[in-house]
């Protein structure tokens, strides 16, 4: 489920996408539940069903808050849609089922230890170790994009200062954009605006730094910097094998993918001492977490999964 | 082992310390392992043995790097013990292993999901996920005190700037201190260290703010501040059910937890929306390190574990 579009997937025993479904995304939690029962019976039978939510998702599949879908707050969304498609299903977060599905088919398949970050508007993601997904004990982990990495830094709706997605998502690509026009450079980006600074968005930067314009390239650079200072702590705290940068920032990833590189190697601690991890794009694109949704059932039955709702 | 000392407990099958073992720590690499040998057989018959280490420490139980013994990097110490006791030891980061211990046995007892952070000259901790002590994919993981928090902040010795242990380690707490000493405040603390600002120390500070003094006492809100927003930033990460504060400084809890606590109050995202994770003082003393390194044999062969060296 997006803000926008509910997108359902049936997956094979390999995982191969099968058939696929799309709705609008409704207004009412009423009307939601219907479009997911929907979906499901367009999709056709299957073994287990999972659902993924931007936001805040419980173990026990509530959504406590979404800034993407603010009338379904407080919906329980396991318990309304269990007896409208007979069986209990699998709800997470959107970016934790992101990164279900590309450790189990996409860019980390085969890794034990993976961290996913999702670049969009904000900052997500989802961490696995020692090849178990990690959810925490409300279902909350891989909220990266509230970690502080400046006490002093810009204000956050979050009510702090700071964040990281204030510098590192696609609204921190915009902001550092604006941030140089007001200092007087980014010139020919500000016209590709319409001559105002305020309208200067991510979208800009990146076409003008793909034509070389150097004030773009070092806003990109500047962003990057962002990126992997955030990557290095999660380095520092987890230790993975390997990272995936999805999210909407990823279809860009052609122009910050070797700046955030360079930038992680330096700002890592001891870089010497140990293989880096492997910083790799998405794979599965927008299906992403429509495919690690319908994964979920899978693998929180698998021998040692712990933390999620009880099927029946 | 530690720095000065190397301390060996034995465990009977509840957790309970029978032995107790202690020697100064050496200066060489091999009579460090004749020190170590001389523990294991000082302590008697084990059914497993582990070994704790400060520094950098391999899944396959080598010693890539430490500050606190810097004459031992580069040592196999599971291989060039394992002759000398008859069995494969288990090695592992010192904090890890008080982690580990803690977890068991100590603060976190019960707790599936636990981040300990070790305050001391540095900061140090490990993860607990879903019921599983988590290492990483070189062994590293729980390195916390590298995070950065200010990017423009003091320079660390690892190379960057604004690690959290430039703030939230007892070296932060006597940096905060001198900082606000220069600028004219806590007259009596530097009186105390002799008239040296350079001279003044944490324990000043402590002491000083026990009295009652009130520019020691906001210094320890600062350092509070710190400590709690690098515990904020991980439980956006990890979503844990505790922390568990362990380390030098944990001694001095009964000063800094409640400001902590009111600090991470503030500092953590969304606490309207989720219990917010116990803070726990850590229960198990200088002996974490110790009686976590012998838990690590039952805990690495429990069913699910991974990423250690097998014994034998």
């Amino acid at each position: 489920m997006g803000g926008t579009k509910c997108l359902g997937v049936a997956l094979d025993a390999d995982g191969g996408v099968t058939r696929t479904a799309r709705v609008p995304t409704p207004a009412t939690s009423g009307e939601l539940v219907d479009a997911l029962a929907g979906i499901v019976a367009e999709l056709g039978p299957a073994s287990s069903v999972g659902v993924g939510m931007p936001g805040l998702v419980t173990h026990r599949g509530g959504l406590v808050a979404s800034a993407h879908l603010r009338a379904m707050a407080g919906l329980a969304v396991a318990d309304a849609l269990e007896p409208r498609i007979g069986m209990r299903p699998w709800v997470a977060n959107d970016a934790t089922c992101a990164t279900a599905a590309e450790w189990r088919l996409g860019a980390a398949r085969g890794c034990d230890d993976v961290v996913m970050v999702t670049l969009g508007t904000g900052i997500g993601g989802g961490v696995v170790t020692s090849g178990r997904l990690v959810t925490g004990r409300n279902g909350f982990a891989g909220e990266f994009g509230h970690m502080t990495v400046d006490p002093d830094g810009p204000p956050c709706p979050c009510g702090r200062r700071g964040c990281w997605e204030r510098f590192a998502s696609g609204t921190g690509l915009a902001r550092l954009a604006r941030d140089a026009a007001w200092g007087g450079g980014l010139r020919d980006v500000v016209a590709s605006a319409g001559g105002d600074v305020q309208a200067v968005r991510g979208e800009h930067v990146q076409e003008a730094a793909r034509a070389g314009d150097p004030d773009a390239l070092a806003v990109v650079d500047e962003f990057a910097r962002w990126v992997a200072l955030g990557m290095a702590n999660l380095t520092n705290a987890l230790d993975p094998a390997a990272f995936v940068l999805g999210g909407g920032l990823a279809a860009g990833a052609d122009l910050y993918l070797e700046p955030v590189r360079a930038w992680f190697a330096r700002l890592l601690y001891a870089t010497d001492l140990r293989p880096p991890p492997d910083i790799r794009v998405a794979a599965l694109g927008e299906r992403a977490g429509a495919v690690g949704a319908a994964l979920l059932g899978e693998i929180r039955r698998s021998p040692g999964a712990r933390g999620a709702p009880t099927p029946g």
